[in-house]
């Protein structure tokens, strides 16, 4: 029924929002002697926001916003010392370990034997590919496609380049903004897999999907199941 | 003859290490205060090449070890507004527009008229994609290849998923390390175009190009003359 199934790979197969959580948390105990309370953070995904355009997503413009939101919010008074603990921040997260979420582990090879299977990705193309072929997956997926903003235009590209019908793709991703809704305007499926922390620049409002068209499953291990459901529907 | 030619982009196409040498005397002018003479950009290099494993290609893995560095070499002792004119200069380089090199206009609409033309880019998907659509060249290329590195892997990768005999693949570059030596491994073909700065890292040293297996030109004007003459030589 699908002539792909197409996965996203950050916080739906591993996770990834919680090093950024993390990262955000540390840098405001390390500006804790500035006294700015809750400002850092705020400060930081305004800065984040302001920047998109010139880095687009992953770590290193995260970590170029970070160095610039600090020297601005402590007014130029931040030690180099500071600004060298900040960049630490990013290199630890380059290099973290990629960690699977629960069930991918099974869920992936299993499908793998009965569906073509599309990893969609979007970020820094150096970082993805080392995520990928850490995470051990590599070899069930019969394409990787890293973009670097998912669209509907870019959804519609990629269909075009492999030469599927959109009524034919299911995409899988824990984002109704990147992975859910354009998917869904092509004609496309979806399955909308909530990730327990949703970065805000992610999160969609309510009037955004006031006429839902894709299913919900609470984690990646009922995917089988409701493939098996619905195959057996049509 | 051949079924694809394959063209660099950056320094082949466009400018683009004059940006970076340009960010780099900057970046010695605004650290003139601190009495490091000519350490900067030798230092730079060093940072560089430790990070490349952290960052990969692009602007803003050489905007971070801009900051780096510059903290380093001045002991912390650098000023948070110097910190914010490092970041200037690394969305000045994002933001700067793609200026061709002589005879490219000309050339690629020409050469696409009878090959089939791929673009293959190592570096930042994100700015790649930009300067890719910012050159008013993306309509000539059948394919856009953005990779994370060149290797010799990296284009056998390429070759099998387009089908194409090393032999019949012809790739077009101002890099012997990434765009020549590589291709050459293969037994594919190349056209060396060196550019007039070539960053140290790209460089090659003698011995590793003792037995040249490929043709160099001037400059890329020269091409269609070139693919003329060898094709009526076979």
């Amino acid at each position: 029924m699908f002539d792909i199934i197409a996965f996203d790979a950050d916080d739906t197969l591993w996770h990834n929002e919680i090093l950024y959580n993390n990262a955000q948390d540390r840098l405001q105990e390390l500006l804790v002697a500035y006294h700015l309370d809750g400002q850092v953070k705020e400060e930081l995904f305004l800065t984040e926001m302001q920047n998109l355009h010139y880095y687009g997503y992953g770590i290193k413009g995260f970590a170029l916003s970070m160095v610039e939101t600090a020297v601005r919010i402590t007014g130029g008074r931040i030690q180099g010392r500071e600004i060298l603990a900040i960049i630490d921040l990013a290199q630890e997260m380059v290099l973290a370990p990629v960690q699977l979420l629960d069930h991918v582990a099974d869920v992936i090879p299993a499908l793998s034997a009965s569906y073509t299977l599309m990893l969609v990705t979007k970020g820094d193309l150096f970082d993805q590919e080392r995520k990928i072929a850490q995470s051990g997956l590599a070899s069930h997926f019969a394409y990787v496609e890293i973009v670097s903003e998912k669209s509907a235009d870019v959804y519609r590209a990629l269909l075009k380049k492999h030469r599927i019908g959109p009524r034919r793709f299911l995409m899988v991703g824990n984002s109704l903004r990147s992975d859910v809704l354009p998917v869904i305007a092509l004609g496309g499926h979806a399955v909308h897999i909530p990730y327990r922390i949703t970065w805000q620049h992610e999160a969609v409002s309510e009037s955004d999907e006031s006429q839902p068209d894709y299913v919900e499953l609470e984690h990646i291990g009922l995917l089988p199941d409701f493939l098996q459901r619905i195959e057996r529907q049509r």
